[in-house]
Formats: structure tokens, sequence, C-alpha cells
């Protein structure tokens, strides 16, 4: 028998969310019942409810950004016990046979990793996210938040954070290495944090100087403004990666010219028209452009862990359950610093 | 006195190439001059002589797939004697002293190299290309051709030859990679003995299957016809390195689509226009999109040694030098199997 519990829907693409009722499923074997404590807002939350990036079931409740406590556990589970302060991203489930599966890579899972909502799971239900009281979710797709981070900050880290820490792993941000970040939302600003705390010397490249103090005392070394043409000036040749936080067109060519021999423009956004990209961008410098989504399960648990160790948490503003709307309209007028994060014990 | 050489030039953008003559500087302390055995007959020889990468000097001798016999060298000189079989490629200069010099990769100078023909030299002059009887280049961007590679079909190796084995190299060609190589013209032909010899398993994408036996006996393991959608459905996301020789706009996306996890797709060619890349293509797999551009003289080295272990030369059709404007538009038409080289006799 399934459970319903409690969660923030939207009936359909074109209406606001609504508190109303979800089912989830009975805890299996290697399930795991979550009591969510608190739950991340993504800019993607808002494309995905609102039918942006293609048709959706509804009602849809959203969110992977989840943190939460242990409430239940099935016969076979032994990595978590009742008690334990866990967290849930982007994915619940994948293949797990494919090559990128077995290389822990389960976000590029060759049939299509199981997203937290709004993907088709197992059994045929539709999987539902983290605006909500509860959520079952298998053992291998739980990470574990360490001591030493508060709840409610690590809840972005479960998508800001790792999207940011595995491309800047794996293209080698760390001492000796010039890195800029595009962008200062959610993403950029965990950017910032962990680029500096893996030793970078980091860049801001943001459209006007108005987060220049905040980006500073994030971490940052430097600050330029994008809308000045003299930046890309200054700048030309400069940086061994860049990390793109940004979904909207953005003149990739110029960004290209800042990079170094062998510099990577790593684009983590995805705005909806192609980019117009100059071959000669690239051959010049032997430049490469490349992409990066989130990080697979083993890295999200290194990401934390690191971010445990850094005392790296997300900025955030708390939000009652019933304020996510009016959140949702402040995402996109790019009105938060830097993530809103509803406490779950608002949403019951 | 600088010395007056037979050279075959282009008197403007819109003439054909004609017999006449050029100046060569006279051989200094670190120079050597070469007498020209044999010349190849690159596209981009006819895109610069032509005006349509920007405006040029003439008269202008193209020709940057140069080998032939030292004849001459300055006091200085200790690499090269009197009678050493030599090349000389893309570049003949550049600053010496940027970090990318340093690194042994001058053909990224931060300060531009020094191209072969059509550069503005040290002492203000325009360079002068390999069509002509003799050059005069400073021993250290001056290659030796090792025994075992006949002179003739060496020249190509020059450009066509170290475009495409650094490319393959820097990205890891080797057992148990697959490659695949778009287009089978003079950088295709090469990059497929070469991804053969590094010990990939290689496959030939062509527009259509007209080629099909000779890239077989190139050492192609597959070959694919791109005129054929089922191509793109067949190969999906199966390679680990895609070399792209075609400077035509290609659908990238689609080419993006057939790389593996971590895949990188490197353009060698440049079309004029930009590529519409989604951003999507990319983060799923995260996937790279790069471009690479000819490579250093040590790495052209290498790559002249690699060729003489392995026996690979490139498959050239002879000319004499008063066929070349025949030549170029045999090139414009993509009817050369693989490289057309100029006989250096029939210049004088």
């Amino acid at each position: 028998m399934p459970t319903t519990v409690t969660a923030y829907a939207a009936p359909s693409a074109a209406a606001p969310l609504v508190k109303t009722t979800i089912e989830r499923r009975d805890v299996g074997a290697h399930d795991v019942l979550i009591d969510i404590k608190y739950a991340g807002v993504c800019h993607s939350d808002i494309h995905t409810v609102r039918g942006e990036w293609g048709p959706r079931e509804f009602p849809l409740a959203p969110g992977h950004e989840i943190v939460g406590i242990v409430a239940e556990v099935g016969p076979e589970v032994t990595k978590y016990k009742v008690g334990d302060r866990v967290g849930v991203g982007c994915m619940v489930n994948s293949c797990g046979e494919c090559a990128n599966c077995k290389a822990g890579e389960e976000q590029y899972c060759a049939k299509g990793m199981t997203e937290t909502y709004g993907s088709v799971d197992r059994d045929g239900s539709i999987t539902q996210g983290g605006y909500s009281t509860q959520v079952v979710v298998i053992e291998d797709f739980v990470l574990a938040i360490p001591d030493g981070l508060e709840l409610d900050v690590a809840a972005p880290l479960l998508c800001a954070g790792i999207t940011t820490y595995s491309p800047l792993h794996h293209w080698g941000a760390g001492p000796g290495k010039k890195v800029a970040i595009v962008g200062l939302g959610g993403l950029g600003h965990m950017a910032v944090k962990i680029a500096h705390a893996l030793g970078a010397e980091v860049t801001v490249l943001s459209q006007t100087l108005s987060k220049k103090d905040a980006g500073i005392a994030l971490g940052a070394d430097h600050f330029y403004a994008t809308s000045d043409p003299e930046t890309f000036a200054a700048l030309a040749g400069q940086f061994d990666l860049i990390l793109n936080t940004v979904s909207a067109v953005i003149d990739i060519n110029a960004y290209l010219s800042l990079l170094a021999l062998d510099g990577a423009l790593v684009s983590v956004g995805a705005p909806a028209e192609p980019l117009a990209v100059n071959a000669f961008s690239l051959i010049g410098g032997r430049r490469t452009f490349a992409g990066s989504l989130i990080g697979g399960i083993r890295e999200t648990q290194e990401m934390l862990n690191f971010c445990a160790e850094h005392k790296l948490g997300s900025e955030i503003e708390l939000i009652s359950a019933d304020q996510i709307n009016e959140a949702y309209e402040r995402v996109l007028k790019s009105d938060v610093r830097y993530r809103f994060v509803i406490d779950g014990a608002t949403i019951a």
C-alpha cells in the first residue's frame, strides 16, 4: 500500500504550485524512507513544472535538493539506519548495468537516469520530488550528510554543489590554475566557494559589478563585468577553465577567447537556442568547449565530504512552503542570494 | 644581397598562379638554404592566395608542405649540414619567448607564428612559400626527413600529417579507442593511416560509400556514409574521438551524438560560418568540442619519425608546376586521391 504524503505540486504546466497530496511507494527491501527537513529550489524546477523542457505528467511536485532524516529502512538496507542525516539529489535510480553506471557515472546512464521528479520509475509510476514531507529512495541513491554541515545549507549542494564541483574537479581546478566562473547565482556562488577551496585563482564574470563585494566575500580573487567590453580585452587568453553557469545565450566566441592554451569552457547551463561557435575560436589555442551534467553518486558523496571538511554550505534564504510561487518569480528575476530553501516543517 | 629564385605565385587574389621570380634572403648565421624537391598542395593554399582568409600582399607564392635537400647552412647552424634531407611545414618562426613557444607549441605563439607564406617576417618582408626552387629558413623550424620516407610522399606530412597526428596523439588515439575520421581527403586519408598505426579502431565517416574500398585499404576498420541517416542511429554514443577534417558546415550536434562518455570531437577544418552547437549535446555525456592547429616543431619531428617507422607516406598525385591552376580546380571538386605534390624539378 502506498502512503499518502503532503506536497506542493503543479496541477498543470500553466498553474502555480498548490498544497496537495501525492503517493509514496511502500518501503521496499532496499529502500530508505526519509522525513524531508529541507528542499532547495532550483531554476530547473521551474523549467520542468512549466513544461519548458518537454511535456510532463501532472500533478508534479518538483524538488531535487533534498535533505532529511531517515525514518525507516527496508530489511536489506546496509548503508543507513533510522535517524541518519541524508540527502537526495537529481536522480533516484539508473540501469546499473551500462558502462557509464558501472563507472559510477550514473547521471550519464545509457538508458537514462531516473530523475528525482517527472521521470518514469521502474514500477511505471512518475517520480515526485522533494517539495513534500517524505520520500522513498533506494539506498544506493541516498547520500550521507556529514557532521559539520547544517542540513539547511547542505540542501542546495545536492544539485548546485555537485553540478559545479564535478566539472571543477574533472577539469583540474586547483593550485596554479586560473578559473573563471560565469554568473553568480545558485550554481555560480557554489562554484566560487568550491573553486576557491580547491586552491584555484578564481575570477567571477558577472553582467555588472553589483555583486562584486559579495563575490569577493565568497572567495573570488577577481571580479569583472561582462557588460564592459574592456573585460574581454583585459582577460584574453587568461583562463585554464571557465565554468559557465548561465543558461542564457552568451557570446560564446568572446568567452572562448579568454581561454589559455588547452583551456576549457564548460557549460552546466544550457540555453534552449544553439550557441554559434566559430571553429577558429577553438582551433587557435586548442581550446575545448564542453558540457557537464551533475555528477555520479560516488562523486556527490565526495563533494559533500569536501564541503563538510571546508565548511562550505550554500548561502540560502529559508522560505515556508506557501511562499514557493513568489519564490519562483524572484528566481526568474535573479532576486535571490543565492538559493531559496523550503523549510520542510511548513509543508505538512 | 637577397637571391632571386623561380616560383609559382599569384599576382593578385583574382588571378591564377604564374611562373615568376621571388626574393630569398641571404643565408644568415642560423639559416638553412634548401633546394626544394617537392611541395604539397594544400586546400588552404587556395583559400589564402584567393584572399578568402583575409587580404594578403601580392605576388604571393603559397606552399607549406616543403621537402628538399640542404644546399647551404649558416655558420651557427648545428642541426643540419649540406646534403641533409629536410622539410618545412606551415611555420618558419615564432617569438620563442611566450609560454606556448617555450612549451614547444610554437603554432600557438602568443604573438602569432610566422606562417611559411603570406606572413610578415621579422625583417618586415612577406614570407613566400614552397612553390619555388629554394627557401631559406632558420634551422629551428627545419625538420629532418628520416631515412625510409621517400621525399615526395613525405611532403604532405608537413601539414596534412601533423595536423592529424597532433590531435590524434593529444586526445589519446590508440589501442582500445574508437576513432572516427570525418572526411577522406588530404587530411582525412592521413588521419586514417595514422590512427590505424596508433592502434585505434578506425571508422571513416564520408558523405557516400564511393571511397569505401579505398578507405579500408588505407587502414579503416569501418566505413559509413553520412548521407544515410541510419548511420547516425547505428553509431550513436560509439566514439572516444571524432576528428573532423571537413571545412564545410556540418550538423555538429548529429556528430556530437556519436561520442561516448567523455568523448571529444576535434575540428581541424574550419568553415567560415559558425557551427550551431546545442549545449545539451555536450552536457549529455560530458562531451567535448575542440579544435587543433597543426603541431609544434618537436611534435612534427616526432610525427615524421613515427611515419618513417610505420612506413606511412601520403598517397599523392605528382604534378608539374605548370599544372597548378588545373590542380586547384580539381582540389575544389575533391577530385584528388589524396594530395597533389608539385615536382620541384618542374619549377625552375
